[in-house]
């Protein structure tokens, strides 16, 4: 009986920001108890999922005449960072699902907000999605009262172990982009099984085919007779999944240091040379003002993540027609300014635990590899160099990043 | 006629946090303007003392009934950081005032407080201190209804240009430290005008004679019938001064940010090999690479910074018996990360912007090396590496720092 | 059928230092082919240890009469490096070997000298070792005649994949260190084949019992008639087997330049934003200031190891009367700081190395994150802040690091 | 009486390389003993210059049965250095001499290297330079037998300081550059004495007015019946004064941590908290540990601008015919990532000595910050990331630079 099994039985659902908090440590707590057997071993993770249903995460950001938590997501961003301190992949797939949760907000109908949010609270459904951007390889062909979409996605993360996949793709012969909301488990969708990555290895995100899958035109996110009116507040989609990332970055560099604060504590051993007569590690100055630079520097990466989230929170919240362009893109460099910060600062922390744990912490039992694997693998899904350039803009010129795939 | 002799008479008193912090930023534009020129002159400032009392920023804290802005800690930060980008000296004067106007409040009996803060702000006072914490040196003896203060202080920020010193000493044969407030002139004091260091040129912080100087008992800070009776929040001046740096750290980050900025917009020219056209500077990848990787640093520490102001502010504006040694260790924490990030992050700052303005921008007239210069030597005040020790204590074991004259 | 198992017949020994680089290369070329692989399955290499006799590089230091190379150390450690480029664990492997293979010169009589060159060379014995230094864990029983080795070793390098291992303990009741070498395979080895860390992973370091070796005594190195006459040349092997370290940690870095690069310009595409119209991935400025960013420090570094390489084979072939502490110490300050230049240098290249291929570089089939893996597990050996300090103190104080048994 | 007049009057000429680069320790501890002094006076260095022409370095390379020292060109770079790390400016402007005393053979015919060589070495000449790359601001007017040069140089290293000096303009309505040697001292120069930046103040780098300048065709180096055949040697010129540029780096770090040392030693306190009965700062763990990492740093710079330095030697004292693009591409590229790394280390170096020294060492008489204002102003010559490109595109493409008037 493995750990996720043995997850306590989450009697009720907390009611406050603090409550959901805590609940993510809880959840986190249980993952992290094996995280790194279940990594080595690159098991797909249903149980994982069944956890986060269970706890009411999923539903997290739910209405509560529907059973959902109702929250916000500055609160969203806290409990994916936190999963993520127990679990980097687990974290990746929660906030990737609150994303996907809020796809119908985003660019949606109000009906279709209102039905997709009856929809996944009331079932506890789980989000995945084969979106992957950069990538036009879904062909939609447009049947009347049906699209039909074709292709293949190299990335869907989640959606193996997900309930309803939502699906981008571009009308044939258009330019229009197409988002809609399917059921995973359908004979149209096929998954590959290929994601065999050094890190965020149990976020299910390899590719996936699409053969016919079928969606009627009332489910095309945002359209009605086949028509989309463009709304600034669609592509706040960019920064808010951006945001998610930094966030369980984040939340894997806590773990990072948790983890590593704990093994020296109990198991580093003091330099047996150096003049002074050491009993523990933690004597060490070197040890003191390596844990004092990193801890300074996750606290201020984590200060302009938490910064960034309000700022972000107040758009996602707002009247979807009065969100500017202005704030769409300053809340964007925010967050590229944020994701930054907590890549390099993430990086730093995955390689210099091991200065401050020592030899014997390198033995794969130990596991204190997966935090750099899983930062380092994520943090690669767009160019850091190009979210630099775009705040040197800003700083320089006072530009904004026109929205994109990645801003 | 200089440009702070120029300065605009301030007709009124701003009445809100954020109007107090523009001000600041009026102020700070007066003071960027010849601020290069000052310092390489190496100018007593005595009309900058005259524009920060003229436009009410002296008495920013000071209470309302006697014509004090009655602001909060986290403003006065704020404010200290504004003008601190115009001109890091006069930034760091203001600031060490704000700590010397609150030192009634911080050690001070409510008799004491109430006179220090009527005298202060009906006067427009400006605070100067002999306080350096190193060396005790200044040896009081107890003549029954006063206390004379001698000997000699190597460091006495402001107090040349100030209204009022705080002095410190040691009741000789005690270990009683005694703080008291004089009037800055008086035969007793002898200014040795001996500041000529590489940054921070105008805050007159060179060494002082004290020649029995004479202070009745009842101005002793916070001695009763000779007896002080310690509070926690007494301790919280460390902090406090500690965080005064690091806002007028950020305030010189900042200031040089911005002349960067405006200088390779106006000045920079691209480099005529690499291959593209380029017409301006701005179209440079690495330029705007590092702006960008600048930027969000600074955002990050100024993220910090404003995290642990809040937190103090919490502390300095709470009933003085409520604060309690784990309260005050855990801002102290959180002060020491603070500095940290941003020492590293202005000195970066300090020292790569004349990679994104170029050559010619090492004229003496451009004046791009005050703020390197202001932050190196300042930022020495203590040594950082035992900021990162108390937080990788902190980080690591969960201990809080004893409260020193540097913590 | 494996890479290895496919190596060329090699049909002739090199006669040159650079005919021997040269075959190390080729022997790197076929590691390389399916290191990653190996590596995954934590592969005893028997193979691996095979090529290396074939090649002729096992006998590099050996005498010419015997059939050796009868090369110097400084090829020794370019042959380690180029070895380890292709595979790390094996280039560890050879480097360590050779230091075993030199440690009766570094401490045995002339007789034992000649009996150890002429038995490893004439029969391709590979060595290896039960010295791990921190702990004092094998005990010797002094029964006359014979001396018999019990206990137990943390770490023993190569030894199961060996011929002859060297054995390090102490006589029981006396601080008499004793050296000696004795048939890997015999009874009383133990291998525990715990060897499983996240790098580094094929060397078999696991930990090994010592069950009533024993060894006569004139086979204790350096001793004649029970006693050991010390000289400073039997202390050069810390510096020689930490500049061993620096070597391979050398080639693993040169290793994953040379792939990144291959990586990059065959499989990494160009970020479809950005301005430009860019073909390829090598059209990138952040690519190509990265790479030049990373080979101009890896210059560096090599450079200085280099430099401590001629510097300390100097020493090694040297009379062994003939070398002085003050000589010794300099080489190994030397030695220190080059060990810190490489540590640094490729870890920011095993860390960086993703940013210039990008995110599809992650699959573990790629395996681009074996040389940071490699890199971090084994510049743990001892703490590097140590290494800065004994540089630190030379710089500063001009002092000599006291010989250890880490420095 | 100056330190620089004080100059011991020095008998004899060396005849090793090892003798001139003590003589050229000994003319620099000459130089350190008021450098500060004289660089916050701005003072042009007519003393100085004596100096080099005294002590017999400025006929280094000149010719043996002139007078000459005879020595190649790895001797001037250790020269350089030695120089510069008691006067940065120093350096400079013996660096670029050497640079401009060489430009005859570098594009000369035989006769105008005679020629040259004869006359400076014989006369002791110094060179200056109005060869700013960067700006086509001389104009040539063909007159039959001569040339006349008109315009203005934004920079003149040394010109005013100088005997001879080297012009560089373009014959108008053509693309011909031309180089010509002429004395300093002529109405048709003007300086105008407006060199004053923020560090290498002392190089007389200011802008000169070039009027009527007259230069007999024969004198036009390299012009043979007004036709110029170029050799790919010509093209050394670039590397050559690159890696100048690189040894005085060198030397000025050199300077800083052995000026930084000695402070540390005498006059830095230790810290009075932190646990241990300190005596000395140089028992402060942090203080070795910073040293250590700088002294490794810029270890492996130096190894690395050695190494650059043989490689250029090599060349530079071949037969011009034989000297391949291929060779003087490798060479650049070399001598770029040098530069990266000593500027980098350099740039560090100069900043961090300040947290090795505290906070009295920001006294402007102790004057520690010319190191970084020396280094900061001189490597922005050029950017130091389009030096990254170069390496990069090497180490990605093996392709090599194009000759420029940068690389």
């Amino acid at each position: 009986m493995t750990a996720t099994e043995k997850a306590v039985n989450w009697k009720s659902r907390p009611t406050t920001a603090e409550g959901w908090v805590r609940r993510a440590d809880e959840v986190a707590a249980v993952l992290a108890a094996d995280a790194v057997r279940r990594d080595r071993a690159n098991q797909t993770p249903y149980e994982e999922v069944r956890l986060l249903k269970d706890s009411g995460l999923v539903t997290l950001l739910g209405p509560v005449e529907h059973g959902g938590g109702g929250q916000s997501w500055s609160t969203a961003y806290r409990v994916t960072r936190a999963v993520a301190a127990g679990d980097g992949s687990i974290g990746q797939l929660l906030g990737y699902h609150y994303l996907w949760a809020w796809a119908a907000r985003l660019v949606g109908t109000p009906e279709q907000i209102a039905a997709v949010e009856e929809l996944y609270t009331t079932n506890d459904y789980f989000f995945g999605g084969a979106v992957n951007p950069r990538d036009r390889d879904l062909v939609i062909t447009d049947e009347g009262d049906e699209l039909v979409y074709d292709g293949r996605k190299s990335f869907s993360t989640g959606s193996k172990v997900s309930d309803l996949t939502v699906l981008e793709g571009v009308i044939e012969g258009t330019d229009k982009h197409v988002f809609a909301i399917v059921p995973s488990h359908q004979d149209g969708i096929v998954f590959n099984d290929d994601w065999d990555n050094i890190g965020q290895r149990l976020t299910e995100s390899g590719s996936v085919e699409i053969r016919g899958v079928r969606v009627p035109w009332e489910s095309a996110a945002g359209y009605v007779d086949k028509q989309f009116q463009p709304l600034t507040y669609n592509t706040l989609n960019l920064p808010t999944i951006q945001l998610v990332f930094a966030n369980f970055y984040l939340g894997i560099a806590q773990g990072a240091l948790r983890y590593a604060t704990s093994y020296t504590r109990e198991k580093t051993r003091p330099w047996p040379y150096g003049g002074d007569d050491k009993q523990h590690a933690s004597e060490e100055f070197h040890i003191l003002d390596t844990y004092g630079d990193l801890q300074a520097k996750l606290w201020a990466a984590e200060a302009l993540v938490d910064r960034a989230g309000s700022a972000i929170e107040e758009l996602l919240h707002a009247e979807r027609e009065s969100v500017t362009p202005q704030q769409r893109g300053e809340v964007a460099v925010l967050v590229a300014a944020a994701k930054q910060r907590i890549i390099d600062t993430g990086l730093e922390i995955g390689n210099r635990i091991f200065e401050v744990t020592g030899a014997r912490a390198t033995a794969s039992s130990v596991g204190l590899d997966i935090y750099w694997r899983n930062l380092r693998t994520h943090s690669l899904h767009d160019p850091v160099a190009y979210k630099r350039v775009e705040v040197g803009r800003y700083a320089l010129l006072g530009e904004l990043p026109e929205p994109t795939w990645y801003t």
